[in-house]
């Protein structure tokens, strides 16, 4: 179904192949060999490096800036403050994954203080994080209508802390919403069985952030849903595959799918519209 | 050959399906990817948090606490301890993979200070780990006669250390022993290839906490045979695949066999009896 | 092609499986799986160790080190540096892979202090972490020479950096070269879809080091060419599968092919020479 959003998209990922742009990922040990392997199937170059002592360095040599604390101690958060701040400097965007916010007070702490002190050009979470991230503001009238879970909820969750952080707002789920506290797109690609690998969330944050590092700033929304629509479409394309329902032959289809993404498969395949 | 145990295992399967447990692991970065994929296949739920600030915290949400000591260091070890209180005071299992004791004195030490400071549910090794604890004790001469490594032998090491540490004891070989200090399970399953991939022994102590994380504590013993059989099993299916005797392909079919295991096929050729 | 050195190589390929070294990794967390994966394929046994705590103790029960700093933080680099020093008393190789030496004041600092204060059997590197480590030498001629990054700049940068060091120097690229400061060998292995794929290059450092933890040290040049030749083949051997083209199916088909590497196809494939 192409459209505006799929032509425009298929353009991106043109930009990414032809800029390799560099992403540098502060990020978990679960999921980080997947993360590095999905950004060089999309095209992009990754690079990880967390240590106070070079992290801010290493975020200027990048073209976007991954901050994911899946697996956060006190020595990273630290490393992604001054990363942050550098690619703040630079004028370089960062993708913010909040794994798990919610859970503990020290990741609910790092996020606020994440979101706080640095300008983050996406966040890309599953409902109950974005949930969590929305209650920071006070309010917890939008929480509780998005428990209901149903699109118009979400819709309006991400608009809302779109507006909240100045920041684009991606929700993943069944569908997925991007908003920039305006327009609200929505995703209508994915399966069930990306669930049952981990990382799949981890390396729709890298996809988004590869987008970025070839895009203009203006291109951050559609980025936000395009790296979500990748991942999903990666999904279907790899359990229409023969072994595609068996989860070990599905995740590695995960990576054979975004390392053969064509424009004609991305036009076909890809549902991102507004919401 | 369906019998007992099979039974009572498949019952537990269908538990961990039906209850999906959140299985906390403290684990190292070598194979912590496969562990949280191969719970996530289980019917489990994965999560890793390593930090003092939250690793208390995050088991106090958990069915079960994996705490493995592969890569450990002074401060997951510190993280260890707090989680394993926790868990303790909550009264969920804890499952310890005393990787490489034996090795070094910070090995030994803190697998000594675990199981001093902590009620270990299961403790799932390899002959020359478990023998190491068994020596801790002071005595030697049990672990002598099991340099053997016959089948008798390695029934009695697991049963006087489960004695001694008022835990279930595994120990994983060619035939597994698991036992609670009285009875002795043993099993059947699993093809030499296992030892080729790193990280199967991490996968098992994984299945064994999450069958532990939706079982009663009665049922201990056979969380403890019950999760190696499945990943014997898991090795066996894996190697009857067309490329099931390539290493990277044997490995990505263990993940694919505990996704799809089901009743009738774990009834057929899940192996457990008595020793 | 069958020569002196593929010939010698397949003998090592016999002792790696005969001896089964222990590999001892300081090692990022990015591809460490690949790396413990790779290790077990070739025959050795890879174990990874990093708190300073242990490190030195576990490395001396090893018959290789690997020193690898793509994500080293102030705590490891300890370890590195203590391990390394054990490793030089006990006389077992160190192999360092400097990676992304150049990119960061830390990464260059920490790469000068482990060439500094320990003896290294191999240092494994692309063209520019091998650049930049000529540079350290005060004298940019040679690297500027290098720029052309044709064949005959890459052998002359490959025996300086050997002789400045008094080490074997192995720059990995389209065609790799080795040299220990005399003699240089080439080897016309590989394809293009290994820089594809995150680790190839950890990868190929694990395998000199484990076919170094099998060999003399006479034959340290050999093991050089000899472990990214063995990678390289690797890589032509899995874009040879059904699926070889596809990112993540190519990924799993490398450890494959390590694993089922015999001395037929290696004297039939591996192309090592003398440049």
């Amino acid at each position: 179904m192409a459209n505006e959003y799929t032509q425009r998209l298929a353009a991106l990922l043109g930009a990414v192949k032809e800029k390799r742009p560099l992403v540098h990922h502060i990020t978990n040990y679960v999921t980080v060999n997947d993360c590095a392997n999905i950004a060089l199937a999309l095209g992009a170059s990754p690079v990880m490096a967390d240590d106070i002592g070079e992290a801010a360095e290493m975020t200027g040599a990048a073209q976007a800036l991954v901050l994911n604390i899946g697996t956060l101690n006190a020595r990273t958060v630290e490393a992604m403050l001054a990363s942050g701040r550098r690619a703040n400097e630079k004028g370089i965007p960062i993708v913010l994954d909040p794994v798990g916010a919610g859970a503990t007070a020290l990741r609910n702490r790092t996020a606020e203080k994440l979101l706080e002190q640095l300008k983050i050009s996406v966040v890309r979470g599953n409902l109950s994080e974005i949930k969590f991230l929305r209650g920071l503001g006070g309010e917890t009238r939008g929480v509780d209508a998005a428990d209901q879970d149903g699109l118009p909820a979400r819709v309006a969750l991400a608009r809302e802390l779109a507006q909240m952080l100045h920041s684009v707002v991606t929700i993943t789920g069944p569908t997925d919403v991007a908003s920039d506290g305006e327009k609200v797109l929505r995703v209508d690609n994915g399966c069930a069985l990306l669930s049952g690998v981990t990382g799949t969330g981890c390396m729709s944050t890298t996809l988004v952030a590869g987008l970025c590092g070839a895009a203009q700033p203006e291109d951050t929304l559609l980025c936000a849903a395009g790296g979500v629509a990748l991942m999903g479409l990666a999904g279907e394309l790899s359990l229409e595959r023969e072994d595609g329902r068996e989860l070990g032959h599905f995740h590695m289809g995960i990576i054979d799918a975004i390392g053969r993404m064509d424009e004609k498969t991305l036009l076909e395949r890809v549902k991102i519209d507004e919401a």
